[in-house]
């Protein structure tokens, strides 16, 4: 078949090439590093930022819109962004085209030059934070909880669809507020929300923790970050939330009256995930028969399939299929039924089954005499046929089944992927054979964290929150540790 | 009061600047020409995509995502495009900055100049119909029924918040047909589903109809038109649908397997609604208090506030508004208390007004003893006290008394301000002295068109599809027309 699929054991990496494409999920465009996101897969991505934006709101969280464009000088401001951020961007330099004097085509006007050049934002914390100066005044006007969907520009020499791309789309939350201490809470609640969305939702189980110094965002004391194991033993960052310290507020001047009369520098947050958790949820659960779609992220849950030979048998079919949708949607079930007569039930099969469809039901004339219906499902691949009778409360638990199912498997094969190593050459070779997670001490510098890396190309996922204390060596120095950390390659 | 306005009869474009700023809706930005919405107007600009998107949805629309940038040369294949969108534009020319020899902050790097220099995409007409070229091959992959929601950048050299920004919030879809007949079917749905929007969520009565040759579209042979009235009795383009034909299909060279077996290009149409219906909704309902919101749009519908003077009353208060507040909510209302201690009524009385919030509940101790409540309406400004038995109810038919009463009241305005003229001179009067939509025969030449709109400023809004056939002779030239246009001055 056409659209069949690389196998994972042979190259995991074309395969999930092939899977975003052939499943209809994004591909690239005629803009180097930028991709298309493609109907099914933007669907995917509306129930992502439905239920992040819900979550948002209900932490007290409100949405606004800064500016495309960021002055360059204002990446100058904050010393460690600029390191970070300023370099590969796109640069606007021009705000006019004109006739090509020859004739053929459009050239840029050189008369319209910009006196200070824009850049495409790769983050917007110094636009936000220059706009937040007119905001605040006193601790009346904090905290400030803005959060913006929004697209972002990072120029990347090599791109890889939703993991990687130029262009990419994002919500990024700035915050503002009058403590140290609110603004780290605000860091931690935004890393939790993350981590129960990735968990609850994308059905990925997560480790949350901290940065290493090496690995924090530019310009951040904290950063706190979700790691999500994909199924090649590599791992994904999938959701990070900064603790700024007062370090924007010091670059912008940001200063306000204190409850007690006194002037400081406000304190700062800001958190962001993009579409690189399109990626990481391709990754986490597909299989080389194409994607597996949690229930809760899927565009629709259940597909159904008419199997007829005679033109009376389809009418017959469709009656039925009308009643059994409709009980479906009264339980808030969405549901596709695809009886367009181009196609074979065995392609129909095949493309649901590459598109992820959590339940397809198929129905032809013996079903109606019995009044069953085979019911398969996309994770196990398994089927059955069972009583039309309440299939509406079958369906609805069946979704839940698989979305716990799902969320099980991934979480069993964690388990099984994480590895406590105890000795540097124990290090390497469970990263050479097994891959994974690996749980090791390690004496807290960036120079041991700097080696292991040149040397292994492993980097410190997180320090995990929730790491029990205990006493060790590092095993690449020797030195004293008081916890274990998480090493893995990344993407 | 600080936050008081210049009243629309002194300066109404100094009312609408100042309305925009003190209402929290937008802001300028550090960037010349980009806006920062905010929290507060972002919420009303949330509220009209969800229905905007919701209607799309249902009638058959999805959506997708494609790239901010587009190469320049693309803009050169659709000759009359090139000329109505590729002058005034952000040009993104260099792909990194850095370190400034000097040791003062950034600098463009020359080694990193593109050798195409991108856009900033005006609209996206050419970067789509270049992606089609490859859905497309036969008639089974059409209809292609695409929206997107994005932000666009077509540098102005004068800018207005929501109204005219180098940067602007939209949607813009992207349909590919078959057939000629089906695509114009699809430009005139989405007109009216424009009209449909405007009419029942934002109140705001539109005409709907056709575009002159000169006011169409860069590239489109049809443009549809729905055109608002503001108070200044100026017109407020609010929202068009073209008919594209097979000019981007034949430009990107889009053809396709007919039924028939043979091979046709692709026909076309695009659609879109900005941020500019913000200024629309601003302006169209908003007094010398401040905005005026219809409760369909309204980011909450009800605010209460609490009268008291020792904290006893407060708690009081607090507990019987708690009650108020279930019993809205049940009826899907939106509602905010505030009872912050830190302002006095009278300001949270002014300010709310200012925000336009439709109904304002004040609860003091005699209320609680008498079992009342004062309701003020934000549209009329009246006052009345009610019964608190069944206020959820008599909240609701208010909410949608006032959303009938603000329609209502700018349809009168309407058709106060539409005047009929049969003389170039009358024209000319009324234009100067009463302004409006003037309807006017008009013999049907661009050339009369531009006369007029050079000697008058005024423009033909549309020639209006439910415009009586009516023989008559062109105000201008003599020559003989069918029907009469609008004409207005416009923003
Ligand atoms: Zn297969
Ligand atoms: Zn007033």
């Amino acid at each position: 078949m056409a659209k069949e699929l690389t196998p994972r054991s042979e190259n995991y990496s074309q395969w999930y090439n092939e899977l975003v494409v052939k499943a209809d999920l994004a591909e690239n465009s005629a803009v180097r590093g930028c991709m298309v996101i493609k109907p099914y897969g933007y669907a995917i991505w509306e129930k992502m930022q439905a239920e992040l934006d819900r979550m948002f709101k209900e932490t007290g969280h409100v949405n606004a819109y800064f500016p495309l464009f960021i002055p360059k000088s204002f990446f100058s401001k904050e010393a460690d962004h600029v390191e970070g951020f300023a370099k590969e961007c796109a640069v606007v330099t021009h705000y006019r085209l004109k006739n090509d004097p020859d004739g053929k085509g459009v050239v840029v006007d050189p008369d319209a030059r910009l006196e200070e050049e824009l850049i495409v934002r790769p983050t917007s914390e110094t636009i936000i934070w220059n706009t937040y100066k007119n905001w605040i005044q006193s601790y009346r006007d904090l905290p400030i909880l803005c959060n913006q969907w929004a697209n972002v520009v990072r120029w990347e020499m090599r791109t890889r669809l939703f993991l990687r791309t130029a262009e990419f789309l994002w919500q990024e939350g700035h915050t503002a507020h009058a403590t140290r201490e609110e603004a780290l809470e605000e860091t931690e609640k935004m890393v939790n929300v993350y981590a129960d969305f990735a968990e609850n939702f994308m059905a990925v189980p997560v480790i949350k923790g901290a940065k290493s110094a090496n690995e924090r965002f530019a310009g951040a004391l904290e950063t706190y970050t979700i790691e999500a194991l994909m199924q090649d033993g590599k791992a994904l960052q999938s959701g990070t939330s900064h603790f700024l310290g007062q370090n924007f507020a010091k670059a912008f001047d940001v200063k306000f009256a204190t409850r007690e009369g006194k002037e400081d520098y406000v304190w700062a947050s800001s958190w962001g995930v993009s579409t690189r958790l399109m990626g990481a949820l391709i990754m986490a659960h597909s299989d080389d028969h194409g994607l597996v779609l949690p229930p809760k992220l899927a565009p629709f849950q259940v597909v159904i399939v008419p199997i007829y030979r005679k033109e009376e048998q389809l009418e017959a079919i469709n009656e039925k299929v009308e009643e059994i949708v409709n009980k479906l949607k009264a339980k808030g079930i969405s549901v596709k039924y695809d009886n367009s007569d181009t196609k074979k039930p065995g392609w129909k099969f095949a493309e649901y089954e590459l598109k992820g469809v959590p339940v397809r039901l198929a129905l032809g004339p013996r079903d109606l005499e019995n009044g069953t219906v085979e019911i398969a499902r996309r994770d196990t691949l398994t089927k059955e046929v069972v009583n039309l009778e309440n299939i509406d409360q079958y369906v609805a638990d069946l979704l839940e089944e698989i979305q716990k199912t799902i969320f099980q498997k991934a979480f069993d094969f964690r388990t099984e992927k994480t590895t406590k190593v105890d000795t540097y050459d124990e290090f390497k070779e469970v990263l050479t054979n097994k891959g994974g997670f690996i749980l090791a001490h390690w004496d807290g510098t960036p120079e041991t964290e700097q080696r292991i890396k040149e040397e292994t190309k492993a980097t410190i996922r997180c320090i995990p929150f929730d790491g029990e204390k205990e006493e060790g060596t590092c095993i690449y120095s020797g030195k004293p540790s008081s916890q274990r950390v998480l090493f893995a390659l990344a993407y």
